[in-house]
């Protein structure tokens, strides 16, 4: 049974890795609707930004069909590697990718992927496989169709990978809203989770702005 | 039978309504995803902006639970007319609305609510009955389920008020890709149709730019 | 086509009947759940009562399988007159119920049934066919499933009922919220239109309940 | 607008006419489950029986991939003439089919056929043309999906085709329950709209059988 | 009220019209899943083999980020005038695609457009405006979601539109089993009504091949 | 890992439960149509009979709202032991009921009970404990809504209870169409396996009846 | 493997935790429909005091947007600990949240909290990690959506949480229904449970209310 | 827990089994679309021709009602070992198809049926039970409905069958584009990975084909 207490993930021991989000490949997405699922993107997303963590992006065949990675994924992280695959299917096959993974000395791996059931599901057991922990953020992979999804979770739960939301994630890493990421955070929940968003200004409204 | 050629409306012709879409009142939304609503209704004010089309704001009781107008739209039209009603459920019921309408000499009007079957659809209704040719954007309206929607929208028909989505509104006002609001356009699809824009990402990525 | 202006009721000219809400024939409905359907269907109850309706309940069989009227919808009107047929299944087959409708001096009538196709149905189009303008509040009227419903609907549409929802007649009959009968209205939605109702309470903790 | 008291049904002047299913083709029909499709054609099979309407059965290339029709619609209607259709896919070109209809003096049909797009809308459309007052049992009528049933629904709307269930046409018939044909009708019930026959064994069971 | 008797479509008198079937644009269709989709599409297409109709293709953009038509559509009519639009979105705003349909004598227009919403409901109204009898093939014909579906639809009745799905074509145009296009049409099932074709199978391989 | 080769069931090691299946709470199964869900309970009743299982039968409160086994069941088994129990909910915390089942010999347990969450998950985790081989048959089971069916099985699986539907059942049990049975289970697929049964049907009236 | 029959709750070894069931976090819920996650809530609540089960209520932020818990949970509750986190986002991760659960002294833990994925799941896994036995009642926590419920589930069942219903509770705690909460339990299954308060209403009006 | 890295399979170690895929048995299928099912059924197919993998067909009765095997697939493999069962349900009970499956010399069975309950679960647990690795395809198998689909899916995994589908069989045997297999990958995509498909076209049009 796994310990929650002792495995959560912090801005301090987790690296975030994203690959294939790529223009062409995404068309591919038809379980979240096109402005739920970039906005699922986005916001996992920007959880690296907030959080100060090592990011990775990852994409293939960018001059081909695929499609190059969306420009808002790029432009948050001008710095990060990003590991153009030669023809390797999984990142985790890519030694390059690998090598930034481990680069980045952290042994918590929040994973997203185009696909669920192969862009991020190959790479996420086989890092887990390596003896990383493991969080594959399901809203920000898609998939053919819900079936699909569904197996493909039953596939990473197999094999150990956690399936988590962005939601998740924020939350896991924010742990408490005294801490200094809170405006990050909280703007994030404004941009992303927008039925909270709304709270927030409806609350601003009535108290001038101060919280 | 209505004779689409005839009556089909223009940038020169039409006017843009936008009622009640407040922070507070839009939780009751559960036909859309919250993504998707919001991407909806900013989209479709941004096709005001596009084809410079005169746009009236409404709201009720700003102050109160409904909260205020979002704030992206009241950002978009810091000119428009806000008309705050004071009680009135149905815009058409203010006259001050009324009134505003009047002035833009328009005679076709694109009106969304924040709830299909009230917000829009009262109003709707009052300005069929007044003459003006109406016309509900449904996906910029939200609703409590499927079922209401699709029961508002057959009384908006049998009342004729047209049925149409913000895609629908901004095509047949662009009419035309070789008219100038086409730059317009295309960067409001690259936003809101958000498959339609990973196209372009595509191709663009491809041909170096030059569509 | 139809003149919303012209026709849309008031509390001085509707009148609201309620057939077969009975604990036995209620199992029948699963187009909404039972926890939303009761919500529905109180709802309109309760709406007789805040704008003082006319009020006409009916049933069939009470004794038999069908069962009771709903304990609650028989203690909010006591003193209305209760129409249990002796064997029509549509309410307008019954001469009292015909009489009792006509005693009201109202032309306007606001209809549920308990199933959608068959109780609001038959008396809805009969009523329609002898010159009352009617709506039928679908969302307190039930259904086997979703097709069933929407057949229904298409068929009372063809017979020019209106189809609506108990917020719809809600809203139509408050019109103004400076009208009197905003406070009982306002109860109504805190009550059923629950995410609304959420939104009060939010409001009423930050200012003290002062709206 | 129609007016539903001036033309509704009655046993002694209405047909019912049930066409092509067979059980190949019943395997086309993918919008309701198969038990429940079934049902649904035996229950208006059994109406014909209850009222003591005259059926007409029809189907097409029996010895084909369209297989024979459902043995349990034969033996209930050992007498009626079977349309046996050399070739024509509406069963309304078929002469024989149609002097069939008109031999049984009855102006209003309740049709079904295997699929609502095809099998029902052809001949629906075509008896209204002729004259007939049209009703369509839609759930005794199959489709590929519900998008299908929706659309064809609306097409036969188009041409004064009014969509039913069997359950519509069962009261309709029945209107009272003091007619004689209740006891049929209570046992169609107990069959075939399952909750409800529940509550009758419930309410048997009690009171030891009287009801 | 429509007479389908008197309107119905035949091989000679109907035209069959594709619009924007490009490989780009569809990927905006999310009500129906990619395969499916494609199989109406083909489907629809052979249909105008079958029955040698006239056919008109267009499209606009090809070079941009629509894409090319879907090369078995090319490949099934290469001697189809293919109307490639310079930039109107409605095809009947080019005067060389309203000449093309001119040129072909028909009345009765079969048209599909890769979107229900803009590519054939504006061309549709459009025509119906102009007198054609319109019949548009909503399954060839994709959408956003399926609220968009039934929106698109609303509206083309509203505007005398016919929505049918290209099974429904099918057997308008074949009629009759006996009529010389059986062959052609018993092929088209096998290979796009896929559970009638496992029908054909199965009864060949009993029986033989000799229906 | 389960070993299914060394854990299979047979005639004549497995024993059939059938819990609470009573015409008053089968009211509250929405996760399948009353049609569907009738048809698998019945099927699950006859599997009993083709391969002649120990069939223990139990309800609770008959004279109560629970009302009485369904007719079916009961004309089925009328020698079978029907535990009647006097208040305890989980069949398992009646010694009378347990004491049945270990009468029969049997350890492998095929169970349903009216709600999967309750009526099935208590007695069937509790004969789990007690060290029986359970099988929990889903579709013979109800629920509320599809989650909750979702997370009964969840919770099912946590504590050993294998889920199937009433088929894997009949096919477990058959294993060969040469074994005896096969011609009862033939007639269960033929009653209850409606689509199979139209092959059936289609077959014998191409061959004349021989298989 | 668990043993249901060892560690089933029972109102002397369980205890009761309310997560967060704010008036402002609640519109987050789109899952459930608004009315039927209230009830969910509601019944939940009212177990606790059915049993008499120790109650914890918590919550954050409730002068923010978050808005202030549901008055009828407060108004059950006057005397129970509320833990206002001061910025936790787990409810575990207080300290005064956990030693009021120490307080207790109960090892079995019922927990809901209004979103499954974060309220619910962050204290459930660590009260499981610190050897609680933990039970997350999902139709009263609520979610997004109903992939990130099904996402969420997962998760818990990873960490040794056990999945139920407030019926499942309700049912597990009163067990049989000779003991003394029995009347508790069956007015909560009148208010809660409604097509089985339903059943209850008939019989009583049958029996003259005694059951 | 697994290990993906050691585990994985390839065109040198797995084996490609396709299990009574006949045109009647494929009439059960529900939780796909037809043209869905068949484009999966034969997208697997097609990856043992990509990949040369020894390939089984077994069918059952194929002269009775269950029909011949789909012709596609039969085409494909005219030189494989094709395993009639004279009676068993299970292809692993028919000791020729346990010997053809030795035969092949590999450890990892990719296994796909025409019922995911039935035609798959039986043989892929015995194959696990016999020490195989399995892997089930799940959306090339089919079931009466998507419940049915998600029970046996939760039935494999406690049997230690892996659920993936035909594109993360296609995946994992490709594993890197630049293995010679890339062309026919790239075709089958091309054919049944249809959003892919147009991608690819997209692309080739613009560059004139090359990649």
């Amino acid at each position: 049974m796994r310990n929650y207490t002792q495995s959560r993930f912090s801005k301090d021991d987790a690296a975030l890795l994203l690959i294939d989000h790529q223009s062409g490949i995404m068309q591919l997405v038809h379980d979240y609707s096109p402005a739920e699922f970039r906005s699922n993107v986005l916001a996992l997303g920007k959880i690296g930004k907030v959080f100060d963590l090592p990011v990775i992006l990852s994409s293939s065949y960018e001059t081909g069909p695929n499609g190059p990675i969306i420009p808002e994924l790029l432009a948050m992280y001008p710095q990060a590697p990003v590991i153009r695959r030669p023809g390797q299917i999984s990142a985790w096959d890519n030694e390059e990718f690998v090598a930034a993974v481990e680069a980045t000395g952290r042994r918590k791996l929040i994973m997203a992927g185009v696909t669920t059931d192969v862009c991020l599901a190959f790479p996420a057991m086989q890092a887990a496989a390596a003896g990383y922990e493991v969080y594959g953020v399901i809203d920000a992979s898609g998939a053919h169709d819900f079936a699909t999804q569904s197996m493909a979770v039953q596939r990473l739960v197999m094999h150990g990978v956690t399936p988590v939301t962005w939601l998740m994630v924020a939350a896991e890493l924010q742990r408490d809203w005294r801490n200094k990421t809170a405006e990050g955070t909280g703007k994030l929940f404004h941009e992303h989770l927008l039925n909270y968003g709304m709270l927030i200004d409806n609350h601003m409204a009535l108290t001038g702005g101060q919280q």
